[in-house]
């Protein structure tokens, strides 16, 4: 069914998006497709994830750092696995605040984030929709051939190990609806973590070199552990108390009365786009110097061991987590 | 920000999607990733298309239709092209009318096709979203290195070509919306071809041997013919009279008063899906060949002339047309 759009399919494609195309797979984004050689000795790998106004973002985020946000939720997938990115493909599905401003600065973010991630837009669709906005991300990516990690492969005796902090995704979440009392300068960093997360890509080819299994944290880190144990069909055990902490979630930390409870949150919160993996105990010392020159805090965080599902302990305790995580559909 | 859904992520792939994963490549959707490998001799060929209710298809079509459709148009894209596909990536936006009844409807919808076609599952997401419900699809396809046919290439002599009828698609959109006068078998065929129009996989490898330039025609075919003649830096001179009509589309139009006013909307109306291409008039008769092999209607609709834009005539007078075709987005 037709719908008339105040900027029109073709000059949003033309104007806003051409210029992001890759040189030569994206035909200018004038065809219907994009075209990308075979790769010998490499795997493709590709990732898919979509955002919703109201759900995956606030109704007053800036458009720019939308695109940003979902330009780097699928990094962060494909880091993960150890794959580096090349190209994206996109499908817009602009509401009526999107007119040619808020396009224009939707297009603003993925032009700085496309050139520093490294990627260009391959094609997509640009459709209008009487609802919230809502765009979806398919990213490429290649690896070596039989090299992408997987979410099974974790063994009994390895180590659990987590990239950057977690939860300051989620308490940048209640910084942006007003809901936390902190130092103003301690919010906006928190704010900005949740608006523009920072995916682990430097981190892709050592988690391909080392990493037994891993997954990105977007849905808690419980959960998203207990989906490696699920996959892997092992137990994933770790301490709280060993959940890396940033400076301003230290400070949010310092200010609860409940610890447990605290760090249950931040274990559960989501958003985080940090990589959580499994390695062997004897690749530690190798995966610290990794992490330290490239300035990445890593932090081991638990053990694998026997059994199914996550157990979380604090002071030395199994805890009973009841909602380990959020799921978006 | 996480939002409650009655069916819940997991258990949506889990149940509904996981079945339909490719067997080797999809990673059984229980990973970030699918992984493809590299395929010597071949280029890779990607399209991407997004569908919304209320814009794209009606908030009272039944969601495997609109599964259906959402594979098809991708098919289409892809046929069109020369190439084969073999996997895609699905976003589900799902509404809240789509709870579990209505999810399961869909997968249907999507096995049924992705057997008759040939395709599978390799990954995607799953949201909720607080408005309408909307789709989007990345497909891929294998076409021989280099091989892939674009929308530039057409060449001055050439001959215009499309398959199948043009306007079914107009006129079962009006047939959905009750605003057609025709008898019930007629409106139920032209609404059929609405909503699970039939891509021409079948002349893909046709397409790529002959055709000089092709598009598939979604936005209309003087829209789509336009897209081509701009990228091929070509005129594209056409007689309405000989657009193709189907049987239903025939008894339409011979209701019609004013013919030349009925043409204009059927090759304006958009939603055909059928394959619109250029090619040597030295290859005419294999490529009737090649059609008739299939069963597939193929009619010579014009040719390329220097110049730009499209001339289409009525009565061997140029006719001119204000909305060549619509947009959605």
């Amino acid at each position: 069914m037709p719908a008339v759009d105040v900027a029109g399919e073709f000059e949003t494609i033309r104007r806003l998006f051409a210029p992001l195309a890759h040189p030569e797979w994206g035909r200018g984004l004038k065809d219907d497709v994009a075209v990308v050689p075979s790769k010998p000795g490499h795997d493709l790998v590709l990732t898919k994830d979509a955002i919703v106004e109201g759900v995956h973002f606030l109704p007053t985020d800036r458009l720019d750092t939308v695109a940003k946000k979902l330009l780097r939720v699928n990094l962060s997938d494909m880091a993960a696995k150890g794959a580096e990115a090349f190209g994206y493909l996109l499908a817009c599905h602009w509401s009526e605040r999107c007119g040619w401003p808020e396009r224009m600065t939707f297009v603003d973010g993925l032009r700085v984030d496309q050139k520093a991630f490294g990627v260009a837009l391959l094609g997509g669709d640009t459709v209008v929709t009487p609802g919230p906005a809502s765009f979806s991300m398919t990213l490429l990516g290649w690896t070596p051939k039989g090299r992408t990690v997987a979410r099974a492969g974790a063994r009994v005796g390895d180590l659990v190990f987590v990239t950057g902090f977690i939860g300051d995704g989620w308490l940048g979440l209640q910084g942006a609806q007003d809901k936390l009392s902190l130092e103003p300068d301690r919010i906006a960093a928190l704010v900005e973590q949740y608006r523009t997360p920072a995916p682990r890509v430097e981190f892709a080819p050592t988690i391909r070199d080392f990493a037994s299994a891993s997954i990105d944290v977007s849905d808690g880190l419980i959960a998203d552990l207990g989906h490696m144990a699920e996959a892997s069909g092992v137990r994933m055990e770790i301490d709280l108390e060993l959940t890396p902490r940033s400076a301003a979630g230290q400070a949010w930390f310092d200010g609860r009365v409940d610890e447990q409870a605290a760090l249950e949150k931040l274990v559960t919160g989501g958003d985080d786009y940090e990589i959580a993996f499994t390695a062997r105990a004897a690749d530690e010392a190798v995966l610290r110097r990794e992490a330290e020159k490239r300035h990445l805090r890593l932090s081991r965080i638990g053990r694998v061991t026997a059994g199914q599902g996550v157990v979380a302990r604090f002071a030395g305790q199994p805890v009973q987590i009841d909602r380990p995580g959020f799921t978006h559909g």
